[in-house]
């Protein structure tokens, strides 16, 4: 399989406006687009084909209000950690969108698979978690590419998700992801990242140090 | 920006046809080619715009023949561990490509970056290596765009790795790619991974579990 220039162009298309995605609207998406968007996941690498990640898909009401209320809680505790500027600038970010979010996916890692044979991890046994990182963006960059958007939600302590959804003590947690259509807001039309935009934390740019 | 069914369709051959890549060839790939796959990595998502990966591009020979050793020892102190017939088929499958390919990238994390100031890590750490994670996935896609290979060697000693090229302590390894044009080896032109055709580990679908 030889890309051209042009599909080369659009894999940067897709990467460059992907955005971490707060402001959903509510309506459901159609299964047959969910089933596309889960078998993105089998395509991600996975040390030893190992493919750890496990996905659980919250519809349950209370499930959710309790890992929302979760989020809460954890969300006003980090603002105490700022000083006054910082804290009124954090609290004026939206940083999750589980209010509204049609579809939620709570992400683990099984951090001790028979699947891989142990191939690629007996030194770097976190490479099973960077694993389920790429499954995670393989879903996202998949995701914008139907025009859907995925936010990533991380302010939840994971002992806490895992106690509410009763996962096996060997899972780890790794985010909440929301999924949806994308609210015509900044999130989605933008160029630039909110928190670049905000002035909350600028773009670095990436440098390989030659030794 | 909205995108068509069939620039989805393009995301999905790029994530079908990427490979971790074993077999290269020698030659070695221009600057400009270089410069764009560095520049693919800071379109990856990062918990708080952190951006922590750290790339050290080693082009040395001393460090990588002392990296290369590393990971013949790692390699061999592995096999041990099967019994006969596994330790067999594992020392069948080539597991880097470091003798030969012309770009090699140590990459890391900085586990203490002022960048991003704290947001979306307090409870979960570790979405700095997730954040890294997604920053090589990106350059693995943007090189098999670009009809290049990547293979991802994790079967090292991170504090050895550390040791040879001399970075900070809170820098975590996360792993040594190798890039360059793939020989046309099975590596490039078969449609199913390696460790799937030759039995090692077939692949398992992603599973969204109804909650």
């Amino acid at each position: 399989m030889i890309f051209t220039a042009e599909q080369a162009g659009t894999l940067w298309d897709v990467m460059r406006w992907r955005r971490d995605v707060r402001h959903f609207r509510p309506d459901a998406l159609d299964e047959a687009t969910l089933e596309r968007l889960r078998a993105a996941m089998d395509l991600a690498p996975s040390v030893g084909n190992a493919r750890p990640w496990r996905v659980l898909r919250v519809d349950d009401p209370g499930l959710r209000a309790a890992a929302r209320a979760e989020f809460e809680e954890c969300n006003a505790l980090a603002a105490t950690e700022y000083d006054e500027g910082a804290r009124a600038a954090y609290l004026r970010l939206k940083l999750a969108g589980m209010e509204v979010a049609p579809v939620q996916l709570a992400v683990f890692t099984d951090t001790d698979p028979a699947s891989g044979r142990g191939l690629g991890r007996r030194t770097m046994p976190e490479t099973l978690r960077a694993s389920t990182a790429m499954a995670v963006y393989s879903l996202w960059l998949a995701a914008r590419a139907e025009n859907l958007g995925l936010g990533w939600v991380s302010i939840l302590r994971p002992e806490v998700v895992g106690r509410i959804l009763g996962v096996p003590e060997e899972w780890a947690f790794e985010g909440w992801l929301c999924l949806g259509r994308p609210e015509e807001s900044e999130d989605a039309v933008s160029h630039t990242p909110l928190l670049h935009r905000v002035g909350w934390q600028e773009n670095a740019t990436t440098q390989w140090l030659r030794r």
